[in-house]
């Protein structure tokens, strides 16, 4: 694996994902500009196939095995939108692939990496060690493990959602004021910001977790990977994953990249401005840009801000939830 | 105005509205596909400015429209997206525009035309005639009235999204085997089966009504409009306007059209469809055409059928309504 990161590995990854993945659109409402008191440009990431962005990720990777390694097929480990994405890409590539799961987990995204023909693998998180359950299962066959975001074929196939919104916006001719992206590892926010501060070397870069349980945030500030803290559980499932990546947390910190912070009810109730004014249908960690910007409105204001929602992979309940409470 | 319509409307529409409305995705799901028993391709008016595909329209006709005339403003009669779109397009223009509406309109839609900055015009739809109502507020100011949907201008800018729809299939290499269409009035529908059929003049085209109140249907077939029957109360709202129009059924008949029709219910279900595969919202008669697609499976089985999801303005309690049906 090489040891270096740059924008060239994310122009590698477009490349190799043309006409493969969905140039997914950049979305504006005069309504919603109101309301956020700055112009808010919405890449919908949630218009992705498979529901998220971490489809470019995954399929990246895929493409960039050699026929040897994606023959052995891979292995992932995801309770969520990482599974379903290596499922779908492993489907596309023609390789077999492993999801291991809580046997827990949502009974919606187990039938997601089932239906695009992965072997489920369920495990107890109680009494059994996820990676020791994969090693058992993937080692006798020689699967490689496709990491969920501290890689560089995956933050470089997360990247090129930062590349095309860069290449949107110049088409419309906008130039931004500020960026905002969502972060847990920190796959999607390293890469896209690397594309972004690319386009725009002096633009300010803002990557958004859930309050409480920020991880990305100390990491950048101090230098070196952190757990996620203690804290209650948050409706954003997909932000709330254990720890932030070495290299994902080094990339950030070295594009300058601040940490910004939303709790449920902002999430939610962005889930709602997003049905009511862009007619789009975002799970929570999708929503958490958005809630930043409308939290945040001195700082933003009369600005153009460019913000990724990044999937919309959420239960109809949650759904309703977020439709009641505004 | 001119007495003949022609793709060529529908190009000279396109170039006026270039850069200026939103060139919506086409958007595909393998699940949705397998659900549907064909490949489904829809594109998705509802990410439209104004959430639906009457934007089109309504600017085209105010950029066709002479200085001296636009500077006099513009009326509309709607109780839906029609009024909003007027509203914003002449907000776009820089003119101004009443738009007339019942009293009893949804608060929302009220809302969301004050909101452009159009005069409110509310009369009682039991006591009053809303053209003589218009004609009393606009007729001393000289105000041109934008029809709904049978006028050549309206029309072709509709047909735009069929424009659209058939370059960004050729330009993903798919041949359609047969395009579905909602109708009302028919602007949307005859306009953009005009430019579907030119790119595949043998392409099967359909038009889908609400059950039990078609009008276009018997209008294409008997070659003369027709008013909508009495029928019962439907959810599809942008579906159940009184009557066909006589330009636009003339059209779909020469295109040798087809009507369809679909439930309330199968069109909930639709929606809940849309949420779960597409992560679209959608309104209940932007969600028709997906309806028909389902319902029809034999119909389609195998095919590649392009469908227009035409709008996503729904209230959220309908939207849970569909959420909990599913």
């Amino acid at each position: 694996m090489q040891d270096t990161f740059s924008f060239s590995n994310i122009q590698q990854a477009a490349d190799r994902l043309k006409g493969k993945v969905v140039r997914t659109p950049i979305l504006e409402s005069s309504m919603l500009d109101q309301t956020a008191g700055c112009r808010v440009l919405v890449k919908a990431e949630s218009l992705q196939r498979t529901g998220a962005f971490k489809y470019r990720g995954a399929l990246n990777k895929l493409l960039s095995l050699t026929p040897e390694v994606r023959q052995r097929g891979v292995v992932a480990f995801s309770s969520g939108n990482h599974g379903h994405a290596v499922a779908a890409a492993a489907a596309y590539v023609g390789c077999s692939a492993v999801i291991v799961l809580p046997k827990d987990a949502a009974a919606i995204k187990i039938e997601n990496c089932r239906w695009w023909g992965a072997e489920i693998v369920l495990y107890d998180p109680d009494t059994e060690d996820r990676e020791e359950v994969g090693r058992r299962v993937a080692g006798p066959r020689g699967m490689l493990v496709v990491p969920p975001f501290d890689d560089y074929d995956i933050i470089a196939g997360q990247g090129t959602a930062g590349l095309e919104l860069a290449e949107q916006l110049a088409e419309e001719g906008i130039r931004p004021d500020a960026f905002v992206v969502p972060c847990s590892g920190g796959g999607l926010a390293s890469g896209a910001v690397t594309a972004m501060k690319q386009a725009y070397p002096d633009l300010p870069c803002f990557f958004v977790e859930p309050a409480g349980l920020e991880k990305m945030a100390p990491s950048v500030r101090e230098g070196t990977p952190r757990k996620r803290p203690p804290g209650p559980p948050t409706v954003m499932d997909g932000l709330s994953g254990p720890v932030a990546g070495t290299r994902t947390s080094r990339i950030l910190r070295e594009c300058a990249a601040t940490g910004l912070s939303v709790s449920d009810d902002e999430v939610l109730d962005a889930m709602s401005t997003a049905f009511r004014y862009l007619k789009l249908v975002l799970e929570p960690a999708g929503a958490a840009t958005l809630a930043a910007v409308l939290k945040r409105k001195a700082d933003f204001e009369g600005k153009s801000v460019a913000v990724i929602c990044s999937g919309g992979n959420v239960d109809p309940s949650v759904f309703i939830r977020a439709l009641h409470a505004s």
